[in-house]
Protein backbone atom coordinates (compact mmCIF):
# COMPACT_ATOMS: atom_id res chain seq x y z
CA UNK A 1 0.00 0.00 0.00
CA UNK A 2 2.37 2.69 0.94
CA UNK A 3 5.93 2.87 -0.38
CA UNK A 4 8.94 3.79 1.32
CA UNK A 5 9.65 7.39 2.51
CA UNK A 6 12.78 8.55 1.32
CA UNK A 7 15.18 9.76 3.72
CA UNK A 8 16.31 13.50 1.55
CA UNK A 9 18.29 15.39 3.82
CA UNK A 10 17.90 19.22 3.25
CA UNK A 11 21.62 19.88 1.86
CA UNK A 12 20.79 17.33 -0.69
CA UNK A 13 17.73 19.04 -2.01
CA UNK A 14 19.61 22.52 -1.86
CA UNK A 15 22.49 20.73 -4.31
CA UNK A 16 19.53 19.39 -6.27
CA UNK A 17 18.50 22.74 -7.19
CA UNK A 18 22.03 23.76 -8.29
CA UNK A 19 21.98 20.95 -10.64
CA UNK A 20 18.83 22.00 -11.91
CA UNK A 21 19.93 25.85 -12.24
CA UNK A 22 23.38 24.13 -14.31
CA UNK A 23 21.50 22.51 -16.56
CA UNK A 24 19.03 25.41 -17.31
CA UNK A 25 22.02 27.73 -17.80
CA UNK A 26 20.62 29.48 -14.95
CA UNK A 27 24.50 29.12 -13.10
CA UNK A 28 27.69 29.27 -15.52
CA UNK A 29 31.32 28.90 -15.04
CA UNK A 30 32.91 31.41 -12.73
CA UNK A 31 29.51 32.74 -11.81
CA UNK A 32 29.54 34.23 -8.39
CA UNK A 33 26.61 32.47 -5.64
CA UNK A 34 24.23 34.83 -3.89
CA UNK A 35 25.28 35.30 0.06
CA UNK A 36 24.92 32.71 2.64
CA UNK A 37 22.48 35.01 3.83
CA UNK A 38 20.35 35.39 0.46
CA UNK A 39 20.41 31.86 -0.12
CA UNK A 40 18.65 31.05 3.39
CA UNK A 41 16.29 33.44 3.00
CA UNK A 42 15.48 32.64 -1.17
CA UNK A 43 15.54 28.28 0.01
CA UNK A 44 14.07 28.77 3.16
CA UNK A 45 16.13 26.75 5.36
CA UNK A 46 18.61 26.70 7.82
CA UNK A 47 22.14 28.65 7.43
CA UNK A 48 23.62 25.23 8.86
CA UNK A 49 22.05 23.48 5.80
CA UNK A 50 23.21 26.25 3.82
CA UNK A 51 26.62 25.68 4.47
CA UNK A 52 26.78 21.63 5.04
CA UNK A 53 25.17 21.99 1.10
CA UNK A 54 28.31 24.41 0.05
CA UNK A 55 30.83 22.75 1.81
CA UNK A 56 29.65 19.60 -0.22
CA UNK A 57 29.44 21.30 -3.22
CA UNK A 58 32.98 22.36 -2.60
CA UNK A 59 34.18 19.22 -2.13
CA UNK A 60 32.40 17.54 -4.73
CA UNK A 61 34.73 20.73 -6.49
CA UNK A 62 31.80 22.40 -8.50
CA UNK A 63 32.03 25.53 -6.19
CA UNK A 64 34.85 27.18 -4.67
CA UNK A 65 35.43 30.08 -1.76
CA UNK A 66 37.28 32.64 -2.48
CA UNK A 67 38.53 34.62 0.70
CA UNK A 68 36.69 37.80 1.23
CA UNK A 69 35.02 37.50 -2.42
CA UNK A 70 32.16 34.70 -1.75
CA UNK A 71 31.42 31.36 -3.79
CA UNK A 72 31.83 30.85 -7.39
CA UNK A 73 31.23 28.28 -9.44
CA UNK A 74 34.46 26.75 -10.30
CA UNK A 75 35.78 27.71 -13.49
CA UNK A 76 38.20 23.95 -13.80
CA UNK A 77 35.60 21.63 -12.51
CA UNK A 78 36.81 18.82 -14.67
CA UNK A 79 39.52 18.47 -12.15
CA UNK A 80 37.32 17.05 -9.74
CA UNK A 81 37.03 14.17 -11.78
CA UNK A 82 40.56 12.59 -11.67
CA UNK A 83 39.85 11.82 -7.62
CA UNK A 84 36.81 9.84 -8.16
CA UNK A 85 38.94 7.44 -11.06
CA UNK A 86 41.54 6.92 -8.83
CA UNK A 87 39.63 5.46 -5.77
CA UNK A 88 37.31 3.29 -8.05
CA UNK A 89 40.37 1.80 -9.46
CA UNK A 90 42.06 1.41 -6.02
CA UNK A 91 38.58 0.10 -4.27
CA UNK A 92 38.27 -2.65 -7.53
CA UNK A 93 41.87 -3.89 -6.70
CA UNK A 94 42.50 -2.69 -10.66
CA UNK A 95 45.46 -4.23 -12.44
CA UNK A 96 47.87 -2.95 -15.21
CA UNK A 97 46.58 -4.89 -18.12
CA UNK A 98 42.99 -3.07 -17.27
CA UNK A 99 45.07 0.24 -17.24
CA UNK A 100 46.46 -0.66 -20.65
CA UNK A 101 43.27 -1.66 -22.56
CA UNK A 102 41.54 1.50 -21.08
CA UNK A 103 44.40 3.15 -22.24
CA UNK A 104 43.64 1.54 -25.89
CA UNK A 105 40.25 1.76 -25.90
CA UNK A 106 40.69 5.81 -25.26
CA UNK A 107 43.91 6.92 -27.12
CA UNK A 108 43.46 5.02 -30.67
CA UNK A 109 40.32 6.62 -31.69
CA UNK A 110 41.73 10.00 -30.07
CA UNK A 111 44.58 9.82 -32.53
CA UNK A 112 42.22 9.38 -35.46
CA UNK A 113 39.86 12.18 -34.41
CA UNK A 114 43.48 14.41 -33.41
CA UNK A 115 44.53 13.59 -37.63
CA UNK A 116 41.45 15.33 -38.39
CA UNK A 117 41.19 18.33 -36.53
CA UNK A 118 44.99 18.92 -35.49
CA UNK A 119 46.73 22.42 -36.48
CA UNK A 120 50.04 23.48 -37.78
CA UNK A 121 50.86 24.33 -33.94
CA UNK A 122 49.90 21.65 -32.31
CA UNK A 123 52.48 19.25 -35.05
CA UNK A 124 54.86 21.81 -34.04
CA UNK A 125 54.36 21.43 -30.23
CA UNK A 126 54.39 17.36 -30.60
CA UNK A 127 57.71 17.44 -32.85
CA UNK A 128 59.62 19.76 -29.81
CA UNK A 129 57.71 17.06 -27.41
CA UNK A 130 59.62 13.96 -29.38
CA UNK A 131 63.05 16.32 -30.20
CA UNK A 132 63.05 16.89 -26.08
CA UNK A 133 62.22 13.58 -25.70
CA UNK A 134 64.99 12.21 -27.51
CA UNK A 135 67.75 14.60 -26.51
CA UNK A 136 67.03 14.97 -23.19
CA UNK A 137 69.96 12.55 -21.01
CA UNK A 138 68.16 11.45 -17.66
CA UNK A 139 64.96 8.92 -17.64
CA UNK A 140 62.55 10.92 -14.89
CA UNK A 141 63.00 13.92 -18.19
CA UNK A 142 62.58 11.74 -20.86
CA UNK A 143 58.97 10.46 -19.17
CA UNK A 144 57.83 13.38 -18.58
CA UNK A 145 58.11 14.25 -22.53
CA UNK A 146 56.49 11.14 -23.19
CA UNK A 147 53.87 12.03 -20.76
CA UNK A 148 53.03 15.62 -22.51
CA UNK A 149 53.36 13.81 -26.38
CA UNK A 150 50.54 11.53 -25.11
CA UNK A 151 48.45 14.51 -23.60
CA UNK A 152 48.71 16.76 -26.28
CA UNK A 153 47.42 14.25 -29.36
CA UNK A 154 44.01 14.42 -26.75
CA UNK A 155 43.73 17.96 -26.60
CA UNK A 156 44.87 17.96 -30.44
CA UNK A 157 40.82 16.00 -30.25
CA UNK A 158 39.77 19.62 -29.06
CA UNK A 159 36.53 17.68 -27.29
CA UNK A 160 36.37 18.93 -23.73
CA UNK A 161 34.70 15.68 -22.99
CA UNK A 162 37.67 13.61 -24.23
CA UNK A 163 40.08 16.30 -23.00
CA UNK A 164 38.27 15.48 -19.26
CA UNK A 165 38.29 11.30 -19.59
CA UNK A 166 41.81 11.67 -20.24
CA UNK A 167 42.72 14.27 -17.54
CA UNK A 168 40.23 11.98 -15.29
CA UNK A 169 42.36 8.78 -15.69
CA UNK A 170 45.49 10.64 -16.42
CA UNK A 171 46.51 9.95 -12.72
CA UNK A 172 46.50 6.13 -13.39
CA UNK A 173 48.36 6.72 -16.91
CA UNK A 174 51.07 8.57 -15.17
CA UNK A 175 52.49 6.08 -13.07
CA UNK A 176 52.00 3.60 -16.02
CA UNK A 177 53.98 5.47 -18.40
CA UNK A 178 56.93 5.11 -15.95
CA UNK A 179 56.54 2.19 -15.43
CA UNK A 180 56.06 0.82 -19.23
CA UNK A 181 58.80 2.46 -19.68
CA UNK A 182 60.95 0.70 -17.39
CA UNK A 183 60.04 -2.65 -18.53
CA UNK A 184 60.18 -2.09 -22.24
CA UNK A 185 63.82 -0.04 -22.12
CA UNK A 186 65.61 -3.26 -19.80
CA UNK A 187 65.88 -4.45 -23.74
CA UNK A 188 68.14 -2.27 -25.52
CA UNK A 189 66.91 -2.34 -29.04
CA UNK A 190 63.45 -1.18 -27.85
CA UNK A 191 64.63 2.31 -27.37
CA UNK A 192 64.73 3.01 -31.10
CA UNK A 193 61.93 0.69 -31.97
CA UNK A 194 60.30 3.22 -29.78
CA UNK A 195 61.10 6.60 -30.98
CA UNK A 196 60.23 5.09 -34.34
CA UNK A 197 56.78 4.42 -33.09
CA UNK A 198 56.36 7.92 -31.91
CA UNK A 199 57.31 9.30 -34.82
CA UNK A 200 54.83 7.20 -36.96
CA UNK A 201 52.23 8.28 -34.69
CA UNK A 202 53.54 11.62 -35.57
CA UNK A 203 53.71 11.64 -39.23
CA UNK A 204 50.07 9.92 -39.23
CA UNK A 205 49.26 13.55 -37.73
CA UNK A 206 51.27 15.39 -39.84
CA UNK A 207 49.48 13.90 -43.30
CA UNK A 208 46.14 14.06 -41.51
CA UNK A 209 45.36 10.17 -41.97
CA UNK A 210 43.44 9.07 -39.09
CA UNK A 211 43.68 5.52 -40.12
CA UNK A 212 47.31 5.91 -40.19
CA UNK A 213 47.58 7.36 -37.20
CA UNK A 214 45.36 5.05 -35.49
CA UNK A 215 47.19 2.04 -36.64
CA UNK A 216 50.79 3.80 -35.34
CA UNK A 217 49.26 4.26 -32.29
CA UNK A 218 47.65 0.62 -31.97
CA UNK A 219 51.48 -0.80 -32.72
CA UNK A 220 52.71 1.53 -30.13
CA UNK A 221 50.56 -0.17 -27.55
CA UNK A 222 51.00 -3.59 -28.79
CA UNK A 223 54.75 -3.62 -28.02
CA UNK A 224 53.80 -1.90 -24.76
CA UNK A 225 51.63 -4.77 -23.66
CA UNK A 226 53.66 -7.46 -24.65
CA UNK A 227 56.01 -5.77 -22.05
CA UNK A 228 53.43 -5.27 -19.11
CA UNK A 229 51.16 -8.34 -19.57
CA UNK A 230 52.41 -11.79 -18.88
CA UNK B 1 60.56 34.85 1.66
CA UNK B 2 57.13 33.61 3.37
CA UNK B 3 55.04 30.38 0.96
CA UNK B 4 51.18 31.29 1.26
CA UNK B 5 49.62 29.53 3.90
CA UNK B 6 46.92 27.53 2.68
CA UNK B 7 43.63 27.22 4.75
CA UNK B 8 43.15 23.39 4.75
CA UNK B 9 40.10 22.77 6.27
CA UNK B 10 39.57 20.24 8.97
CA UNK B 11 37.31 18.01 7.43
CA UNK B 12 39.58 18.22 3.86
CA UNK B 13 42.18 16.91 6.21
CA UNK B 14 39.78 13.73 7.47
CA UNK B 15 38.71 13.14 3.56
CA UNK B 16 42.40 13.16 3.14
CA UNK B 17 42.85 10.52 5.81
CA UNK B 18 40.11 8.45 4.48
CA UNK B 19 41.29 8.42 0.98
CA UNK B 20 45.22 7.38 2.31
CA UNK B 21 43.65 4.60 3.65
CA UNK B 22 41.47 3.73 0.63
CA UNK B 23 44.70 3.53 -1.18
CA UNK B 24 46.34 1.58 1.41
CA UNK B 25 43.97 -0.62 1.24
CA UNK B 26 43.39 -0.08 4.95
CA UNK B 27 39.54 0.39 4.00
CA UNK B 28 37.60 -2.03 1.15
CA UNK B 29 34.44 -1.67 -0.46
CA UNK B 30 31.19 -2.38 1.85
CA UNK B 31 33.66 -1.63 5.31
CA UNK B 32 32.24 -0.25 8.41
CA UNK B 33 33.84 2.70 9.51
CA UNK B 34 34.20 3.30 13.30
CA UNK B 35 31.37 5.07 15.17
CA UNK B 36 31.28 8.99 15.36
CA UNK B 37 32.73 9.00 18.64
CA UNK B 38 35.36 6.88 17.24
CA UNK B 39 36.74 8.73 14.88
CA UNK B 40 36.33 11.85 17.50
CA UNK B 41 38.94 10.15 19.55
CA UNK B 42 41.02 8.86 17.18
CA UNK B 43 41.34 11.78 14.92
CA UNK B 44 41.75 14.18 17.48
CA UNK B 45 38.50 16.68 15.75
CA UNK B 46 35.15 17.67 17.45
CA UNK B 47 31.96 15.89 16.06
CA UNK B 48 30.73 18.57 14.20
CA UNK B 49 33.96 18.44 12.19
CA UNK B 50 33.46 14.38 11.54
CA UNK B 51 29.97 15.14 10.71
CA UNK B 52 31.09 17.70 7.76
CA UNK B 53 33.31 14.78 6.86
CA UNK B 54 31.14 12.18 6.45
CA UNK B 55 28.53 14.45 4.89
CA UNK B 56 30.76 14.89 2.27
CA UNK B 57 31.78 11.49 1.80
CA UNK B 58 28.41 10.73 1.32
CA UNK B 59 28.06 13.29 -1.21
CA UNK B 60 30.75 12.38 -3.36
CA UNK B 61 29.23 8.51 -3.13
CA UNK B 62 32.25 7.30 -1.43
CA UNK B 63 30.26 6.23 1.74
CA UNK B 64 26.57 5.57 2.45
CA UNK B 65 24.55 5.46 6.16
CA UNK B 66 23.12 2.71 6.65
CA UNK B 67 20.00 3.70 8.84
CA UNK B 68 20.44 2.41 12.94
CA UNK B 69 23.55 0.34 11.53
CA UNK B 70 26.41 3.25 11.06
CA UNK B 71 28.52 4.18 8.06
CA UNK B 72 30.17 1.98 5.25
CA UNK B 73 32.53 2.11 2.72
CA UNK B 74 29.86 1.99 -0.69
CA UNK B 75 29.63 -0.98 -2.54
CA UNK B 76 28.61 0.52 -5.96
CA UNK B 77 30.65 3.73 -5.59
CA UNK B 78 31.33 3.81 -9.41
CA UNK B 79 27.50 5.69 -9.50
CA UNK B 80 28.68 8.51 -8.66
CA UNK B 81 31.17 9.05 -11.24
CA UNK B 82 27.94 10.04 -13.93
CA UNK B 83 26.94 13.25 -12.46
CA UNK B 84 30.15 14.78 -12.49
CA UNK B 85 30.29 13.93 -15.81
CA UNK B 86 26.64 15.36 -17.02
CA UNK B 87 27.84 18.53 -14.94
CA UNK B 88 30.80 18.97 -16.96
CA UNK B 89 28.99 18.33 -20.22
CA UNK B 90 26.30 21.14 -18.76
CA UNK B 91 28.59 23.44 -17.74
CA UNK B 92 30.76 23.22 -21.39
CA UNK B 93 27.96 22.97 -23.30
CA UNK B 94 28.95 20.63 -25.04
CA UNK B 95 27.06 19.56 -27.85
CA UNK B 96 26.12 16.61 -29.86
CA UNK B 97 28.90 15.94 -32.02
CA UNK B 98 30.82 15.60 -29.28
CA UNK B 99 29.01 13.00 -27.58
CA UNK B 100 29.33 11.50 -30.89
CA UNK B 101 32.92 11.44 -30.55
CA UNK B 102 33.12 10.56 -27.38
CA UNK B 103 31.04 7.46 -28.43
CA UNK B 104 33.16 6.63 -31.21
CA UNK B 105 36.52 6.46 -28.65
CA UNK B 106 34.96 4.58 -26.54
CA UNK B 107 32.46 1.94 -28.30
CA UNK B 108 35.07 1.06 -31.36
CA UNK B 109 38.15 -0.17 -29.26
CA UNK B 110 35.81 -1.59 -26.69
CA UNK B 111 33.89 -3.89 -29.34
CA UNK B 112 37.22 -5.11 -30.37
CA UNK B 113 38.05 -5.67 -26.88
CA UNK B 114 34.76 -7.37 -26.19
CA UNK B 115 35.36 -9.73 -29.49
CA UNK B 116 38.18 -11.63 -27.68
CA UNK B 117 36.47 -11.67 -24.01
CA UNK B 118 32.98 -12.19 -24.74
CA UNK B 119 31.30 -15.62 -23.47
CA UNK B 120 28.69 -17.76 -24.93
CA UNK B 121 26.15 -16.82 -22.13
CA UNK B 122 27.07 -12.93 -23.43
CA UNK B 123 26.64 -13.63 -26.76
CA UNK B 124 23.06 -15.21 -26.32
CA UNK B 125 21.95 -12.29 -23.91
CA UNK B 126 22.98 -9.89 -27.48
CA UNK B 127 21.03 -12.53 -29.75
CA UNK B 128 17.97 -11.70 -27.11
CA UNK B 129 18.66 -8.01 -27.73
CA UNK B 130 18.41 -7.50 -31.44
CA UNK B 131 15.57 -10.19 -31.66
CA UNK B 132 13.78 -7.89 -28.85
CA UNK B 133 14.65 -4.50 -30.63
CA UNK B 134 13.14 -6.04 -33.91
CA UNK B 135 10.09 -7.17 -32.65
CA UNK B 136 9.04 -4.64 -30.35
CA UNK B 137 6.14 -2.35 -32.03
CA UNK B 138 6.50 0.70 -30.32
CA UNK B 139 9.89 2.98 -30.47
CA UNK B 140 10.04 3.63 -26.95
CA UNK B 141 10.83 -0.10 -26.35
CA UNK B 142 13.36 -0.13 -29.33
CA UNK B 143 15.31 2.46 -27.97
CA UNK B 144 15.52 0.69 -24.74
CA UNK B 145 16.90 -2.38 -26.70
CA UNK B 146 18.98 -0.96 -28.86
CA UNK B 147 20.83 0.74 -25.96
CA UNK B 148 20.93 -2.44 -23.94
CA UNK B 149 23.15 -3.91 -26.65
CA UNK B 150 25.46 -1.21 -26.81
CA UNK B 151 25.91 -1.56 -22.83
CA UNK B 152 26.27 -5.46 -22.84
CA UNK B 153 28.87 -4.90 -25.32
CA UNK B 154 31.09 -2.87 -22.86
CA UNK B 155 30.24 -5.43 -20.13
CA UNK B 156 31.63 -7.89 -22.30
CA UNK B 157 34.98 -6.09 -22.20
CA UNK B 158 35.25 -7.42 -18.51
CA UNK B 159 37.08 -4.74 -17.90
CA UNK B 160 35.71 -2.43 -14.63
CA UNK B 161 37.41 0.90 -15.77
CA UNK B 162 35.99 0.53 -19.18
CA UNK B 163 31.96 -0.02 -17.68
CA UNK B 164 32.41 2.54 -15.20
CA UNK B 165 33.43 5.17 -17.89
CA UNK B 166 30.94 3.98 -19.87
CA UNK B 167 28.77 4.40 -16.93
CA UNK B 168 29.98 7.61 -16.72
CA UNK B 169 28.88 8.85 -20.32
CA UNK B 170 25.73 6.43 -20.42
CA UNK B 171 23.79 9.91 -19.26
CA UNK B 172 25.04 11.46 -22.34
CA UNK B 173 24.36 8.25 -24.33
CA UNK B 174 20.75 8.42 -22.97
CA UNK B 175 19.37 10.95 -24.78
CA UNK B 176 21.34 10.91 -27.62
CA UNK B 177 20.70 7.01 -28.52
CA UNK B 178 16.91 7.82 -28.55
CA UNK B 179 17.28 11.52 -31.00
CA UNK B 180 20.02 9.69 -32.79
CA UNK B 181 17.46 6.90 -33.95
CA UNK B 182 14.75 9.37 -34.22
CA UNK B 183 16.53 11.26 -37.07
CA UNK B 184 18.00 8.15 -38.58
CA UNK B 185 14.47 6.45 -38.99
CA UNK B 186 12.83 9.77 -40.75
CA UNK B 187 14.45 8.05 -43.70
CA UNK B 188 12.88 4.65 -44.27
CA UNK B 189 15.37 2.72 -45.38
CA UNK B 190 17.48 3.16 -42.86
CA UNK B 191 15.24 0.87 -40.38
CA UNK B 192 16.88 -1.63 -42.06
CA UNK B 193 20.54 -0.65 -42.44
CA UNK B 194 20.58 -0.48 -38.83
CA UNK B 195 19.02 -3.72 -37.90
CA UNK B 196 22.01 -4.85 -40.62
CA UNK B 197 24.92 -3.21 -38.86
CA UNK B 198 24.16 -4.30 -35.64
CA UNK B 199 23.85 -7.80 -36.85
CA UNK B 200 27.03 -7.15 -38.08
CA UNK B 201 28.64 -6.23 -35.26
CA UNK B 202 27.19 -9.27 -33.36
CA UNK B 203 28.64 -11.35 -36.01
CA UNK B 204 31.57 -10.58 -35.56
CA UNK B 205 31.79 -10.68 -31.47
CA UNK B 206 30.70 -14.57 -32.45
CA UNK B 207 33.46 -15.09 -34.65
CA UNK B 208 35.45 -13.67 -31.68
CA UNK B 209 36.93 -11.06 -34.32
CA UNK B 210 38.05 -7.94 -32.62
CA UNK B 211 39.03 -6.45 -36.28
CA UNK B 212 35.92 -7.47 -37.93
CA UNK B 213 33.78 -6.15 -35.05
CA UNK B 214 35.51 -2.33 -34.63
CA UNK B 215 35.23 -2.21 -38.40
CA UNK B 216 31.16 -2.84 -37.90
CA UNK B 217 31.04 -0.74 -35.23
CA UNK B 218 32.56 1.83 -37.31
CA UNK B 219 30.18 1.98 -40.16
CA UNK B 220 27.50 1.92 -37.55
CA UNK B 221 28.67 5.55 -35.98
CA UNK B 222 29.40 6.99 -39.45
CA UNK B 223 25.92 6.57 -40.21
CA UNK B 224 24.77 7.95 -37.25
CA UNK B 225 27.20 10.86 -37.25
CA UNK B 226 25.72 11.52 -40.77
CA UNK B 227 22.57 12.29 -39.53
CA UNK B 228 23.28 14.00 -36.17
CA UNK B 229 26.02 16.25 -37.16
CA UNK B 230 25.75 18.76 -40.03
Amino acid sequence: MFTQVKNTKVYEQIIEQFKTMIAEGTLKKGDKLPSERDLVEQLGVSRAAIREALSALQIIGLVEARQGEGNFIKENFEESLVDPFLLIFMLNGSNKEQILELRRVIEIETVALAAMKITEEEITELEQCLTSLNESEDEASKVKWDKSFHYNIAKASKNILIINMMNAVSSLMDSFISDARGSILMISDNRSILMKQHEAILQGLKDHNPNIAAEAMRQHLDLIQEYIVK
